[in-house]
Formats: structure tokens, sequence, C-alpha cells
């Protein structure tokens, strides 16, 4: 079979590989209808994630189709259409009966990490009973794809773990897929107001016509300035730290009003500066989370009852063979006006 | 009026002072029964803290009996006994409602800081009908002084921030006052495990005795490594801050569990380092909090029930007349081991 395969720092390529087979009763073979690219998958390529070494095969997010199971596995047979999550759980151990998913014992993020991903025709799914989502009928399977990872991350670490309420102010930090992602799922609560913060004007005119309130461009630094007075001098209640470097994160201590929450999505290489000389007496909260994926049931209610269009995320569409031109336009959004692309096996 | 005064960084005093009047319809003026001196004090007393100005009489703790009310009181009349909260809450502010009376927008902590305090015969209380409770007649009044600050400081802050839960795991880093009003608090909800952190072992021998599980002398720099080895290298669920410099802050980043919560309750002077490259995917959370004595009904009604003795905390007992030397014994505690004073006026 095709896959793209990770060859060490800053190298890749489309590679002849053998088709996965079963290893553990509880394993799934499945053959990948569509496939996409995550920001996590540059960073793997810059030699930033030390537990995925030369030789994997990339990607973490997918549909498909059941080709094999296991003999333990009891929730999917042959031929059914499925969702593959990014987070592969046991469902058996301490932490995901905690149903903190993202931190089992022998699964977590696995999947184009420590064993080989969905850019390929085939991919192993361990745990495939908790880590598989049958498809409904009537879904849209290019929709279905930013449900694998891209939705429940803007939702479970931003949305959920930043308390979004119905009246409240959210500001998010970063307008990339992550950040939108967080701007969809947010509007479920009904917030009074969404600010978008970028350094990008064609990702901020995304997020206007996503439903931000505001968007604010931090180019010239001002854009704490200019929240605190959107809000009247008291901050927002909620932000969203969508980027993952330390100007983000004090932007986000910086405009959070009182009582507020701090939830941070990003992806940090680097500690930050956390001024507790100032926020030691504001009754704010910070939170971490890698998506645990617990969300996906409630996030395929909300594509199916229309409340939500996830397909508004894709920009691009190619073939698995012309994956490397997928990369190119991924990793040039700025350029490309990219945000996510559908990779169709 | 006999009344503590602050003089500028370093300098205090016992002066004669006219007796405070009733300034506004929701005043009232309380003669003071027993007061206390806080760690918070001793900062104004190093020039820490800016609001509060040479001339200030300080303390923010006691008990009294309701000499006088403004016109506007409808809860309380002369002769009643009530406990002073450290917390001025006007009741009808949007931070009141939220119950962030902490953050009352004409009230908040300004006892013995903008305002005068309680180190003196009388004090004037604003926003009397929402910042005093009346005193049950069975409860020891030296007790009550302990729940104006310290015990919903350590309660709010540290315990209910925290979520401390039955069977969890609790580290409190700081076996002074509050650290120790924390640990009296967790005790509520049954966690398997109280571990406490000083470099003092006096204080840590008065942490075992109020029901520490364990108790380490960090002295050495090894804490985290103890800990994570009681805990089966997993950390703890809960981690309260309860001194308020970055070593002790850090050091509750180094043993927090997956999912679980470092709550700060210290006051800290400057940033701290926030290893968000470790902890951006642990699901934890880091709260701040101000105390605001929403929990006094609830503390009340544990001391009535005998579920808490917080006269465990008291060490010394002095009169007003004799307040420098109360100053002296609170603030040399290594050497007097002393925790809470008492101040008869």
């Amino acid at each position: 079979m095709k896959a793209l395969v990770y060859l060490g720092p800053g190298k890749k390529s489309v590679e002849e590989r053998p088709k996965p087979e079963i290893e553990a009763s509880t394993d799934a073979i499945v053959k990948i209808s569509k496939t996409t690219i995550c920001g996590t998958d540059l960073h793997i390529l810059k030699g930033d994630v030390a537990t995925c070494q030369p030789g994997r095969v990339l990607g973490h997010e997918g549909t498909g189709v059941i080709e094999q199971v296991g003999a333990g596995v009891t929730a999917f047979k042959p031929g059914e259409r499925v969702l593959i999550s990014c987070i592969s759980a046991c469902g058996k151990c301490m932490y995901c009966r905690k149903l903190m998913y993202s931190h089992c014992v022998s699964g977590g993020w696995i999947l184009g990490n420590r064993i080989d991903g969905t850019q390929a025709e085939f991919v192993r799914i361990p745990h495939a009973d908790t880590s598989l989502y049958r498809i409904p009928d009537d879904t849209d399977e290019e929709a279905l794809v930013m449900l694998s990872d891209i939705l429940p991350t803007g939702f479970e670490c931003g949305v959920l773990n930043g308390k979004v309420q119905p009246g409240s102010s959210v500001a998010i930090v970063g307008s990339g897929p992550i950040g939108l992602a967080a701007l969809l799922t947010a509007r479920f609560y009904s917030p009074a107001e969404i600010i978008m913060v970028d350094l990008d004007d064609n990702r901020l005119e995304t997020a206007k016509r996503f439903g931000a309130t505001a968007v604010i461009n931090n180019a010239d630094g001002n854009a704490a300035k200019a929240i605190m007075k959107l809000t009247s001098g008291r901050g927002v209640d909620t932000a969203i730290e969508a980027v993952g470097i330390p100007v983000t994160f004090e932007l986000c201590e910086a405009i959070i009003a009182p009582g507020g929450t701090i939830a941070n999505v990003g992806v940090h290489g680097v500690k930050v500066d956390l001024h507790l000389e100032h926020l030691w007496n504001r009754n704010i909260t910070i939170t971490t989370r890698l998506v645990d994926t617990v969300s996906t049931p409630m996030l395929l209610d909300t594509l199916r009852s229309r409340r939500l269009d996830p397909t508004l995320l894709i920009t691009h569409r190619f073939r698995l063979d012309q994956i490397l031109d997928a990369y190119e336009a991924f990793e040039h959004a700025a350029d490309t006006h990219s945000l996510k692309v559908i990779i169709a096996a």
C-alpha cells in the first residue's frame, strides 16, 4: 500500500509499505477513505516530537471502512464505515475510567506517532471498540474528518475547559484551524462576544465569517489594550490560547477578567512567565489538556442536527498520491490561504 | 481609644486614636472583643502593600459587639455579638452577585488596608449587613477569630479551589497558619493522603498532630522526589501552594498528577516559571483566589457541629496593650513556635 513516511527532521516521502495486520485481539484494520494533515504533523517533521521515530507512517485523523477485526472486537464488523479518533483508548485503565482517554496507559495519542498512522491506504487501530465511531448514513464524510482531532480539541481544550457561557465574553488567541474550531464550537453556548486575535488578516476575515464579533490583528502588539477597551476595562471571561508560544499565553494573562478562565490549547515547547504577582488575587483558573475525544459522540450529534458545519474549515482537496502537494499547501498557509486539507485515499 | 498604627515600612506603634464614627448608612461600629495578627500585616510592615498608607490602623480579623449601626443596617442591632469578615461586601455589585466578594467594587479587602482595621478598641465596618456574622451563643469566641480570614482562606483558596475529594491525594506546600488551615479543612472531604511540606520541623510536627498522613522537610530540596515516590510516580491530585514564592509554586508543578489541580493560596510578589512545555498536555488546572469568605456560614456550621477545632491554631494570647509583644511572638515563629496569636481588646 501507499503511505506517507516520516524519514527524520525535514524529510518525508510517499512509499510502498506492507498492509498492516491484526496484532492484538482488540485491533481493527481500517481501509482509509479520507484523511488530513495536522499542525502536529508539521511539528514532527521539524523533529520536535521525540516519540515519533523515522520510518513512521504519519496521520492521526480520518474516516474509513472496517476491513478486518480481531477476535476481541465486538462493536464493529467488516464493511462498516467508521470515524477514527486521534486518541486510542483502552476503556479499561484508571485514566480511561476517568474519561481522560488522552492519558490511557496503553493508548493516548499513539497513531502516527508511536505506531503507524492514517496517511496511508490502510491503518491498524488498537482498542478499536473504544477508539472508532460508527458513521451515521446521512453525514458528510469530509465533515467527519474534522471530528477526528481538530473539533474535539478546540471544543474540549478550549470551550469546555474555558467554561464558555451564554452572555459571556471570549477571546481566542490564534485564528488557525484549531482557533477556528474553538470559535465554531464556542458558538454552541451563545457567548455575547467572541474576539479573535491573529497576525494574518485572511484568517481574521475567515473568523468574521465564522461568527467572531470582533477581530484584532496584533501585528502592532496592541491586542491587550484593544481587548480591555472592548470589555470596558474588565477583560474577558474566557481566554483561549490556540498558538503555543509565550507571547500569546502572556496576552491571555493580560486580558483575563477577575473570575475568568485561561484555557490553553497550544502545544508549548518552552516555559512561559506566569505573572502571579498580578494574578494571585484575581480568582482566575488556568487549564491545560490534551484532547480526550470524549466529546466525539456529542459533536456527531451537533453535526447531524446541523448545529455545526465543519466543512467550513476545509479549503483544499487532494488524492493520496498527491499528498506531498497537500503538505505544501498546508505548510504555506499564509500564501495558499489553506485551513484544513482533505486527502482521499 | 488604643490602636496599633502602621507608620511606614518597619514602623508601628500603639497610639491613642479617636473612636470611629458612622460615615455611611450601611456602616456599623463594633467594639472589638478579640483580634489577631495575619501574615499580611507583616507584609504591610515590610512596605509590600502599596494600598496601605502610613497612619493606618492595622487588622482585618476579629470578633466584637455591635456598638452602633447606620440607618440602612437591618440585620444587626447594638449589643449583638458579631464575627468580622476580613472581606467587606456590598452584596449589590456585579462581583458580589457572583459571590466574588473579594472583588466587591466598594469593598473587598479594605479593613486594615484602605480603611482603619480591627487592632483597636473599636472599628467601623462598612456594608455591615453583608460583612458581619452573628455569633451563635454556644461557640468559642477565640475559635471564631480564626473564621475571619485564615480558615476561609485555606478552605476556599486551597481546599475548594483544589477540589479535594474522598480518597484523593493532597500535598500542602507550606505548614504555616494558612497551610494548617487548609489541612484542617481538607479533612472535611476525607482525602486518602495529606502530605505536608515545610522547612520547619516544629510546624511539620504540628501538621502531623492535625492529621497529615506524611510530612516532608524540604531543606534538602528533595520534596518532589519524595512525593512522587509516595504516590507511585503519579503525583498528587491536589497541590496547595501556601507560601507565595517561585520555588514552592514550581514544586507544585513538579508533583501534580495528570488531571490534578494546583490551588494557589500564597501571596506572590514576583512572577513564576510555568512549565507549559511539560504541562500543556497534562490536563491540569491552576487556580488563584483572594478569599471571598462566602464559606463563612458553612464554616460556622462545622464549628458548631465540632467537625472543626480552630483553637488548635492558637498558640499565644495577649492583651491589646501588649500588642507589640504579640507582633514579636508572631514574627519570630521559628523561635517562639507561634501559629496564631489572640489579642483581647
